[in-house]
């Protein structure tokens, strides 16, 4: 710990901007003394934002005007042309430019994939880039990835998200050779397509503690701590995943407000369902990893509000302290070496 | 109503066989006093499981003798060239002689559908068979297809599902006019691989009542009454989807276990989270559809219990009450003339 570290943020992005981003970096700050924050963004926007939350001066706080906003209907190529002062791509750029260590965002996500591959440009051995999230399972979390950065990927592209999660998993985790296993529609060898028998025959001959197929309920049950996909599938689970724990919630408070004898029961049971709620709130699993480039970028879900836009900080500051791109760039070649050696 | 139907059982199949099958089917029989059933299997296995029920003999059951089982780990192609005496098979083909409307399987879902379709063959027209399920939603539930018949699927794949989900839709359900959506990664119009555009574009211009793209979160949003997607993607969500289900129910149990307080405050929230849990409990949404074959077959969870086989076997009931297949013939056909006629 000990030395300081900066942070860009995108404080225009998502659904709720400024008036997640502005508290969501106060509270951050007053977490963490060795922070730094740049907020990136209309300067008299941000300051108007920051006078009404009651923020005093602080030298570890910094306002950087930026004239455009990426909307979220934006597509990333008319962001990347059209738009290079907008506060996503300032944040960026701040990245590149060594002025901060690491970028959050919660704006759009096609947009800031693009621009933060564009600029801060891709860790050499990797040909794409992949969003890794965070997940709630039985026994605790788990990190899947690619949640949407890329509609496919062929067998090599998965392999290197396995390294690139797995490298993940250890860092900010601490998980000694973290499990990874194949996201398929079974879990006997002869499922899946061609693309994902190649990938678990890559991971199989190398160092990665692979551990198999793992089912879509076998994301939930713990079967690994790594759970490697296309971002086709991984957003189409995430998705599905988060509906069906909302349809849940709706359909529990329906249950406990249908007559007098159920709320009171509601009454009693509600501390502990919130209780309960706590430990998949979305909130504290928000801030997924952009992994693959020469820097680390954060997105974190666009409806954050701003306790789930400090856990994205948060994830930021850890992946800084953990050197997440260098480690990526070291297991990589600690890897290809070790498959040249035994060839 | 009225006339009365016959279905054929394969009283071997699923985890738990004869002790799932065997009451189901006493249940049935009371259930639906029109109704005839054919428990295929082991033929002195049977009879003694519907002695140790107490099954008194019925003109309505009858048992019909099969040598071989289908093991849930047998490949298609061994299941369907070296036990051609199983249970599943010659259930199957009891529909195809005409001796039974339906036929049940909780069995090997690869098997199934491998037999099924060699037995019963393709409606012209169809391509591909395709796996249709019930799923639960916050205004009420809605049909998804394919869940995994086939690994992928081609844009006309995916046109022929639209046409078969919405027939069952509007046969089974009584809805007007099913509105049908296309799975995918985003609700714009940019999103998704060209396989997607193309069925976004047949079913745009086909006379479906198509609503466009579908995220994972909108299946149980109930933003369409169909869903479609191919066999990979539909099973990535169902069995996420359960994931999610099992570790909420988990979490729940886990948080109400934890002390005496929270114990006290469980035993007042138990009934009405019971009464809530029977809402999405997927027993009653057992059952699945193999669509797109010349007679009528459904697949059991291979968990399934006596309560959720009796489900299946309710499903099967309703589309021979409906005609399911002959309707989808009926149906696309009409799409395909008045496609004619407009070009």
């Amino acid at each position: 710990m000990g030395s300081s570290l900066t942070i860009s943020l995108d404080a225009m992005g998502g659904d709720h901007g400024l008036d997640s981003t502005v508290p969501a970096s106060l509270a951050a700050l007053s977490e963490h003394p060795d922070l730094r924050l740049i907020l990136v963004g209309d300067e008299a926007a941000v300051n108007e934002k920051l006078n009404s939350c009651g923020a005093s001066n602080s030298e570890r706080l910094e306002v950087q005007h930026a004239s455009q906003v990426v909307e979220m209907d934006d597509k990333p190529a008319h962001a990347m042309r059209m738009k290079k002062d907008s506060s996503m791509r300032v944040a960026i750029n701040m990245v590149k430019e060594g002025r901060a260590d690491a970028c959050v965002s919660a704006g759009n996500t096609g947009a800031l994939m693009a621009t933060a591959r564009f600029v801060l440009k891709m860790l050499p051995g990797i040909d794409r880039p992949a969003i890794c999230g965070l997940l709630p399972t039985i026994p605790g979390f788990c990190h899947m990835l690619d949640m949407g950065a890329n509609v496919d990927a062929s067998a090599d592209n998965l392999f290197e998200f396995a390294v690139m999660g797995s490298v993940l998993a250890s860092a900010v985790n601490n998980i000694d050779s973290p499990s990874v296993g194949l996201l398929n529609i079974g879990e006997e060898e002869i499922k899946g397509n061609e693309r994902i028998k190649e990938a678990a025959r890559l991971l199989s001959e190398s160092k990665l503690n692979y551990v198999g197929y793992v089912e879509g309920d076998g994301i939930y049950a713990g079967k690994a701590n790594v759970i490697v996909c296309d971002g086709f599938n991984g957003n189409i689970a995430l998705k599905a995943s988060e509906g069906v724990a909302k349809m849940i919630s709706h359909k529990i408070k329906q249950s406990f407000t249908k007559n007098i004898f159920t709320k009171i029961a509601g009454l009693v049971a509600m501390p502990v369902l919130n209780c309960f709620r706590k430990t998949i709130d979305p909130r504290r699993y928000n801030g997924a990893s952009l992994l693959g480039l020469q820097g680390i970028a954060v997105k974190s879900h666009g409806g954050a509000d701003a306790l789930a836009f400090q856990t994205a900080i948060n994830q930021a500051i850890i992946e800084v302290r953990n050197r997440v791109p260098e480690r990526i760039n070291e297991q990589l070649e600690r890897l290809l070496v070790e498959q040249r050696d035994e060839s």
